[in-house]
């Protein structure tokens, strides 16, 4: 398609974009997301090629190689600057249409994110997980994975391998059903050093670095991890211990 | 000591507070650096009571207990929202003196952080090292250790075990003098999986996200370390990598 030059911030795609970028409620409604930046845009263009709608750019930057039917629109620099989140915006934003819901049943192996509010962390965690080949799934009360934020701090995780999203209660009844162990990471005296349990032939679950767990899954789990730590610090950063414990499940 | 009150940005003590937040080169000049945050000064009182200098606060805010040494400042809470770096101030920061300086040496089972120049990273790294017991150590390059977005990330990892410096010369030097194997984290070809490699008895060597680890230390490493990951992925945030890492030095 030929570039478009919109100019307006009243322009009903730019108020839409601002709106993608913003409000999970209106991704949600409108079955679309946005993303920022020539990194990820190349990740969306090799991994989602189908759901890319849009690409907005800084009026003087050249075009990437998109698939035909993606909208090019090309917008003034303040334009640009006021629709970006960055701090040092690229000059480059795209409109997706929402990514086809993941099956949600957890398997042997599956870490499970519970109420992980953070968008950093989560996208964080989520790109770890993509790398070490760990499915993850979300419980209610995580952020949204495809706000800006956490498309970004995935850098297009969550664009190569979407997580599923599933209720603690579902979560619970099927691990009982496909009888899957389920461990939940938490500080309590019980927990087990998390090197002395077979992680892989059970589901464990990581909370919010300020909550940890909910109390619903941390009463349901089979058993309490813990990443034994010198006693001088009470906790890990929420990424850092994810990252433990994902690489911990993929331990030969 | 009684608190004081000041309402003047114009006091000393309020510029040189400013000057301590915002910038390495004064910090250096000045023997001190800033904190801020309730949680972090109860880390300052409880391992660093003889270092720190003043605590200021927004003047509604009750006082906890500090060592009489400690001049206490009240300000008004506009004066402290000015101060704060922080997005939602706590109405809390506090001075330090410079910490003494740590023995730079590496030992076996030593990470030496090699420019990482963001902040958070830092901070963030240097909490998984504190929390995992592993000596660290930073090279030219790095940054400051006592910035605030340093210290806030570290959550007072770095007033319990203040990290080294040593330079990329002298580590080189060192190591080849006690016979220490020095490691360092690449994604080159001839890498190898960090889990077949004796990491405890050597010293590893990870670089910043962006740039990774210096050509000088990746040519005088006696090997080069690789986390294995999916092929879809590019690499791992900082964070989380080196966590891997340092979690993989302290295996069994």
């Amino acid at each position: 398609m030929e570039p478009e030059y919109i100019q307006s911030r009243q322009n009903p795609l730019m108020v839409r974009t601002a709106k993608l970028l913003s409000s999970r409620k209106h991704r949600r409604a409108a079955g679309m997301f946005a993303g920022e930046g020539r990194k990820l845009l190349e990740e969306a263009v090799k991994w989602r090629p189908n759901e890319l709608y849009a690409v907005i750019q800084k009026e003087e930057l050249p075009w990437p190689e998109l698939p035909d039917h993606v909208r090019r629109i090309s917008v003034p620099g303040s334009l640009m600057d006021r629709l970006s989140e960055l701090e040092t915006p690229e000059g480059v934003l795209f409109l997706m249409r929402a990514l086809p819901e993941t099956d949600a049943r957890p398997v042997p192996g599956t870490i499970v994110l519970d109420g992980v509010q953070d968008p950093g962390n989560l996208g964080t965690i989520l790109r770890t997980a993509d790398a070490l080949d760990v499915p993850a799934l979300l419980t209610e009360g995580c952020a949204d994975p495809f706000a800006p934020k956490t498309v970004r701090a995935s850098m297009g995780s969550v664009l190569r391998t979407p997580p599923g999203t599933i209720s603690r209660e579902n979560l619970i009844q099927t691990c009982g059903e496909d009888r899957l162990p389920l461990w939940a990471a938490a500080l309590s005296d019980s927990a087990r050093d998390l090197r002395r349990t077979p992680l892989r032939s059970g589901v464990v679950v990581i909370g919010s670095e300020g909550r940890g767990v909910s109390r619903q899954l941390l009463d349901a789990a089979d058993g309490h991890l813990i990443i034994p730590m010198h006693p001088r610090c009470e906790s890990l950063n929420a990424a850092a211990a994810a990252a433990i414990v994902l690489w911990q499940m993929t331990a030969l």
